[in-house]
């Protein structure tokens, strides 16, 4: 399927002059997005994407665009015109300003950028092989802006390195994945680092948490170290599109893969709910 | 004067659609850029800022759309056409991507983005008001991205409290401002942060720094405190674009202004290498 891609007022080609100076995402990365995914047409968890979405706007002092309910419409408008099963749904609002200064304004006018493609279904099986970078990044990663410069690079590493994702360790701790949420299951407790400035506060973590409360798997919001990953019954990868992953390789050593019950009971839970979304909402 | 604005091949204004969702810049700040001041057509120490963007280029793997000789021909010719004695001249590389993914590939094409516009002559008169702000930053500082949200903040925090600078603070010492270097006099010695992945390795900071070790000053390249900075004869602010200012107020209390002799020596020393590189160059 052709990308859907829509910037301030109508539909664009991906590759199309739309954007000028003037939006404050080209030379600053002064943007807040949100993405996820699309099954049968239909947004997966949008209102908690949407929630998390307005909340990093106000943040950052952005004034959306458009409010809720209109991104909403404008959004399920744009979804119709999907052809592929699933689909992986991004929004962008920027600001814009008639030169380049750092400071932003009330009255800066924003910007929304939407771009719609074509994903493969997420896959149950795969079991990822991790490399593990230091945590260099800002202490704002609770806001999901396009400051995304060290997510760039240890991804281009782990992709160097025949790896599916980057591990992040700050000060001797897990945080996150450089695109992904990361947990671990130690004697049948789910441990995962807590919400704040180091982590994304991840809608599909959060659908983890929820799963585990469910399947009554205790669970621990406690950074835990490297040498815990690498002695974990199991490591549990969480993100938009690869919903809940299990990782079995870190720098090329085998890791977790050792509670395959707890492993499947969660993941079936996380599946089938995105499985059933498009009946159920 | 009307904006000078140059996107890969060609001029075009400030606010004409001209950049695509494939410009990584839009979705990750992948990019890196440079800026000097240009005096009568002449960009000033242009060198040293060619030296850092390309540097920059090499750590985040961008390979540049033109190699040094063929920018600096280019910028030389879009300086031609400055009507205003000073100017400000904006350079960055960015690279793209035929779809929105993380990682980098050494394939990926680069865009080149120029821009130049009118500026006001540094005001060597000028002392600076300023507050402090946590440095939450990542630790890549000393590369120039335009991954900038916290210096965004920051300045608009700045401006809001009717300041002209934010001063961050990491660990209880200062590393630099949101876009400016800072540095200290106390008892005829200049205090400066070291270089590293804290502060930016200011252009016009260097220049301090020869100018001190010129005038016999003494140059210690050490963090300094808060209370340091409290108790400091003068404090300087180094930049592009301030070149070398005082600052005389912090969090609306008084500081520095204690050794103007010295202060009167450097800026005296700086603004006089600016307004003669016309000539000397």
């Amino acid at each position: 399927m052709t990308p859907i891609c829509y910037y301030d007022t109508h539909r664009i080609a991906f590759d199309e002059p739309i954007i000028s100076f003037s939006d404050r995402a080209v030379f600053f990365g002064d943007a807040v997005y949100d993405a996820c995914l699309v099954k049968n047409r239909m947004p997966y968890l949008l209102d908690p994407h949407l929630d998390r979405f307005y909340t990093g706007c106000k943040a950052l002092g952005i004034n959306p665009k458009k409010n809720r309910d209109e991104l909403s419409s404008l959004i399920f408008s744009l979804c119709n015109d999907i052809t592929s099963e699933i689909a992986f749904l991004y929004f962008q609002a920027s600001r814009s300003a008639p030169t380049r200064r750092h400071f932003a304004e009330k009255e800066d006018e924003s910007h929304l950028l939407i771009f719609i493609t074509e994903m493969k279904i997420p896959q149950r099986e795969q079991c990822l092989s991790l490399i593990i970078q230091r945590d260099c990044r800002y202490e704002l990663c609770n806001l999901k802006t396009t400051n995304l410069l060290p997510a760039v690079l240890a991804s281009t590493r782990a992709k160097e390195a025949g790896a599916d994702e980057a591990v992040f360790v700050r000060e001797g701790k897990i945080t996150e994945c450089a695109h992904s949420n990361i947990s671990i299951l130690k004697n049948g407790t789910l441990y995962t680092h807590p919400k704040g400035p180091h982590i994304l506060p991840g809608i599909a973590r959060e659908r983890l948490l929820l799963t585990c409360k469910a399947l009554q798997i205790p669970v621990l919001e406690q950074p835990f170290s490297v040498k815990e990953l690498l002695q974990a019954d199991e490591i549990l990868v969480t993100s938009t599109t690869k919903l809940c992953q299990r990782a079995r390789m870190l720098m090329g050593r085998p890791i977790g893969m050792k509670d395959e019950m707890r492993a499947n009971s969660i993941q079936s839970a996380i599946f089938l709910h995105f499985n059933n979304c498009d009946i159920a909402q």
